[in-house]
């Protein structure tokens, strides 16, 4: 990053003892370059916080996505209340991931399972992280709980979601990310100490991370609590219970894979970044490809699954086909910065094969996931994974992860089997880890009585029992018994403005 | 900003009589040096306008926030007529702000109250304000006229509505930015001359100037017009008069959390802002930072009353939560750039309490703001001005405002009295300005039978009366009675002619 | 760009035999110039690649924008249908713009009529085109297809709108963008070699290469298919068949406002670009100055409207005002970054009646465009191109397009009739080459039955008989029994406090 260094005793030799002042000549010349390196120093701090800045903002704005594609995806009477649990998810998570979610992810040095540092934000600034660092990580935090409320909407007790939601994003997810991002975790690409088998995990923005243990956590969630009435006859045949606004669907969907291009390229955190220093290609160049793989795999998965379930349903539907993009963002979100875009069309072609088959399964076995979250996000993340294993390029990876070179790279790339050694670990660890932490919260929540609604109240929608009313009002009583308000009102007294 | 000078007639003496050439030698490194010194100063213009401009947008993007907060908020009978007043506010604003608003506000030299140059943009760019400085002023200033638009809704002609918020735009909500912002405003604290009470008021991006100024303009519509015909019943008890959709609420709240990143951490307008050259903390630090400040005053805020309401009223409310975290924006907005991260949790905590007492107020007095406006943007805007005094600390003070040091900063922070002292000073001229001047407008409309519609008008809902028709058709007439309507149609009397 | 070169030959002579080690001296301190040199290309490739990249990220919400504003202009029962292409737009838009779409567009060297070159972005980057590039084009190939998706809407086989779609985005569209944008296009303004009629084309955003690209193709579909039934009744006289959702149409109207930011300044694609070193104004004046006439001229355009249809309908129509302000920025698009802000708004007054009057027209010949998106698009635009030949200024014409000095400009402003004559061809060429590509296609559709949906279709509406059921669920089978339900409800009365 800085200037090759300006020796002023060099250049007095140069210049010699004819040289009038020759020390203070080469002081002159050498202090003006420091000058310049300085300036170099702050231009690429301000450059790298914009791009670190916006992306976080395009991060967070992946919270309305979900918000709108939740909303949509379940029923009218349920709707306040899972946005309720959207925006809760960034305002709780706010405060925990700030208390101590960023420590346990961030904070070295660490034992390598968990940070112990920057608690409050305490020592931040460093010259490692600056506060955009923690913006950015705050809003990757938010959006793995928001993935788990899909899975078990229609169904929770609210103060259910609040514990879950507290304890996901201060605790289960930081811990993972530690692992797999932070400088010391012991599965990081970027430790510097002992790579996993000389290779280290490549979730690069994390389908595993972040979606995986999304997923998982629903997974249980949703299993323990069982199907949402009516989802499944007597005969176990599923019954679509239909979200109440595919309007709400496509917003959310189109939000998200804007906010994608923060979530994805965002992940380099910094641009300024230089593979040959006065060339056109550099880390710019890596963050475009990254915008664009992450664009093809979305778009192929899209198209992969117009088609397939023409085949299989009969009609052209317009949900399963925002399904299937992010199935396909969700699964090129590990490799996305170290595949070729070609690899980026294979990924979303599987992955959108993946999303249906897991669909498929999950009728079978009467599981019901109103936002297909655990098979979306789990199933596609897992893939995902493997994917980054058998694409990631030997130039690429050694851009993206300069530290260590020759380490490993992707199986079919002819990269050897290290790497996919390593994502088997990934997925086995990050199963194992959400199921035993999640799992039995979610366990003992349902045994006190905690987490699943009164049949009563899920007939009626949460909505009406616990949060207030409908979340839509379009024919208002004034509107409605039009003619009968208008005899009653000239005798009310509120009628006439009074103040 | 600048390297240090390259004095070539130094150098030359450095390199003496001995050197062949010492003044072209000397010449030629200096001259060198000037071209990286004006390389860098186009390289900060580069990238500071990036920031700005971008920062600028999500502003804007504010006004789709506000767009969709008022529709959701208000009955569906009035949707049309709410939101045809947010793309006026956008559109008449842009030609009002152009003209003569942005000279009013920042055409410096000025008397103190107000400026006078750049009208119609004449003499923009110049070496302080660019194209992309008004860009960003414009979209604060439709910010404003549009949180007026919340108090009066649902029961207010259209050309009032027209009226006022030309006269907001272009000429109430200038001044006072002029008063706060400008280089020479009475009560800036960027005044180079004299300073008020030797500190100026710190309201870095408009709790005051912006928020306040909405919301007391909503105050006067809101209360001279009186409340809607059934918010409160003849014994004085208020009835709800709910919105009629949470998800457009909840979407509107969302989109407004993205713009305050433009709104709160743009305000800096630059972000190549050197604190010492060559370290990692600079102004874009400051400006994570104040992104973060921002982040957790909201999420205290929506917490504090999710569990206040939950309380008070019994349920979990999602449109009240939204309320609240937009409350803790609005109180956050005057300090975000000058207090620690902990002190923004204090801040919407509190935040939150002045919104839930102001709005009982409102009921106890029959004050009827269906947005809540005055109370929000008013009362918590009010408070944040007060927290600023209160917790603005001395390091951050003297980065952001260098221009003076030994400036007083917050009184629990040790700095005394005199930012107190300067700042309930700006709660009273705010008041008083905008009192005497949309107070009297509101007046001379309601009496020239201007302001209010009537109660035909009112009952049928104004999207009928005044806009065409409904915004909503979820049911068409072939959908309902799909096989007559090719009998009827041709002979539908009802059809009117379209565009 | 780069520093004036340093050589060391030159420097060294100065220095002179005295000088011990004059050559070694001189050197050290031109390598030092050098990596100085070298480091300003890094951050100029870094700042450029922020600014594209958001930018075209910017350009991509508008996909959102148009989604919903599509959905919000036609009746419920069609919204799935349009949703899905507009989702498909994207998808199918991003696999085809990356095998061959972006080599027609961008693919130097050419025949000046068509690209060869960069098929599935082999050889991407190069020294001109970077991934960032490619993306930002990705997302104006979509744009127009969006337009003509909206045309023939609510009437149209799905198979159609897949064959249309891809042949639009991957043919017909690349080579207009070559022929006008690209270095070597016959008509392009920053063709090295020959300059139509001295001068090129000014299409700067492609109010003609996007907009009327996508209006034209349009307005075959939709004269090739006929109006949708019921829209004009025995007699000819037109029917309104309003939208369903006026709220979604101004959801949809900001978030292309917002989007346009992206568009219109950002088809500069760099902001690094310097007119004179060292100086405020740079190319980042010329860009923020692309956004304010942005802004100018839709303001303008929307405020026209609204007072254009008050005094023909009598009322406030908000719908119509959100197409008047679109009409705008389609005419803007064009010149925005080559005329003053004032010209802008004359762009936007004479646009909104340019919209006005092609609307009457298409009712007068039975012309049914359910988005107005041939009237607006295909006629705005054609106005903002004659517009820019008419008012470009000298100053800006030559900052913008520096390659060719004394090149003609706008003939009002006293450049001569040049630039009008390049504009009316490009107005001839892209009708002819539209309708000679897109009329056949929509031809030869009719012809196989594959154009336009039966009428029961119609009736029933898309969503249902294509698309597994309607786009909205609002009253379930619990809320539908509401009275059943409502006694078990603990005694609600409807009429709940509120705050």
């Amino acid at each position: 990053m800085s200037l090759p260094v300006c020796s002023p005793e060099q250049l007095a030799q140069f210049l010699g003892p004819n040289t009038t002042n020759a020390a203070d000549a080469a002081n002159f010349i050498c202090n003006q370059f420091t000058a310049v390196n300085n300036k170099f120093i702050d231009t690429t701090f301000a450059v790298d916080n914009t791009y670190l800045l916006f992306s976080a903002y395009l991060v967070f704005s992946m919270q309305l996505g979900f918000a709108m594609l939740c909303a949509g995806s379940v029923r009218a009477k349920n709707t306040m209340n899972i946005m309720l649990t959207n925006v809760l998810d960034a305002a709780a998570g706010g405060l925990f991931y700030y208390l101590f979610g960023f420590a346990f992810a961030f904070g070295s040095p660490s034992n390598g399972f968990i940070g112990r540092h920057f608690f409050g934000l305490k020592d931040v600034p460093d010259a490692a992280f600056d506060y955009s660092y923690f913006l950015y990580q705050w809003a990757f935090a938010i959006a793995a709980a928001g993935i788990t409320s899909g899975s078990i909407a229609e169904r929770t007790q609210f103060v259910a979601y609040l514990i879950y939601s507290s304890f996901l994003t201060g605790f289960v997810y930081p811990v993972v990310s530690h692992w797999f991002w932070a400088v010391d975790g012991w599965a990081s690409p970027n430790n510097t100490g002992n790579l996993l088998f000389g290779t280290g995990v490549i979730d690069f923005a994390g389908s595993g991370v972040v979606h995986m243990v999304g997923g998982i956590a629903g997974l249980w969630g949703a299993l323990i609590e069982g199907p949402r009435i009516g989802r499944f006859d007597h005969t176990g045949r599923a019954i679509a219970l239909r979200g109440h606004s595919a309007t709400l669907v496509v917003l959310g969907t189109f939000m998200l894979w804007f906010g994608w291009y923060g979530f994805n390229p965002g992940s380099f955190t910094k641009i300024l970044g230089v593979y040959e220093s006065g060339n056109y290609y550099g880390q710019w160049s890596a963050i475009g490809r990254t915008a664009v793989t992450t664009t093809l795999a979305g778009c192929t998965a899209a198209l992969t699954t117009l088609f397939g379930k023409r085949i299989l349903s009969g009609h052209w539907n317009v949900t399963d086909v925002c399904n299937g993009l992010l199935g396909g963002f969700a699964a090129i979100t590990a490799g996305c910065s170290v595949v070729e875009p070609w690899a980026a069309i294979v990924c979303g072609f599987i992955a959108a094969l993946v999303l249906i088959g897991f669909n498929k399964l999950a009728e079978k076995v009467s599981y019901d996931d109103p936002l297909e979250a655990a098979q979306l996000h789990g199933g596609c993340g897992a893939w995902g994974i493997i994917f980054t294993a058998l694409f990631a390029k030997k130039e690429y990876v050694n851009q993206v992860y300069p530290g260590k070179p020759g380490r490993s790279y992707g199986l079919l790339m002819g990269g050897g089997g290290k790497l996919l050694g390593a994502h088997v670990i990934q997925i086995l660890v990050i199963i194992g880890w959400v199921s035993a932490t999640m799992g039995p919260l979610f366990f003992v929540l349902n045994k006190m009585k905690l987490l699943r609604i009164s049949t009563e109240d899920e007939l009626a929608g949460m909505d009406l029992t616990r949060h207030g009313g409908f979340a839509y009002a379009y024919e208002d009583e004034s509107h409605r018994h039009g003619i009968q308000l208008r005899k009653i009102e000239p005798n009310d007294s509120s009628s006439t403005p009074t103040t």
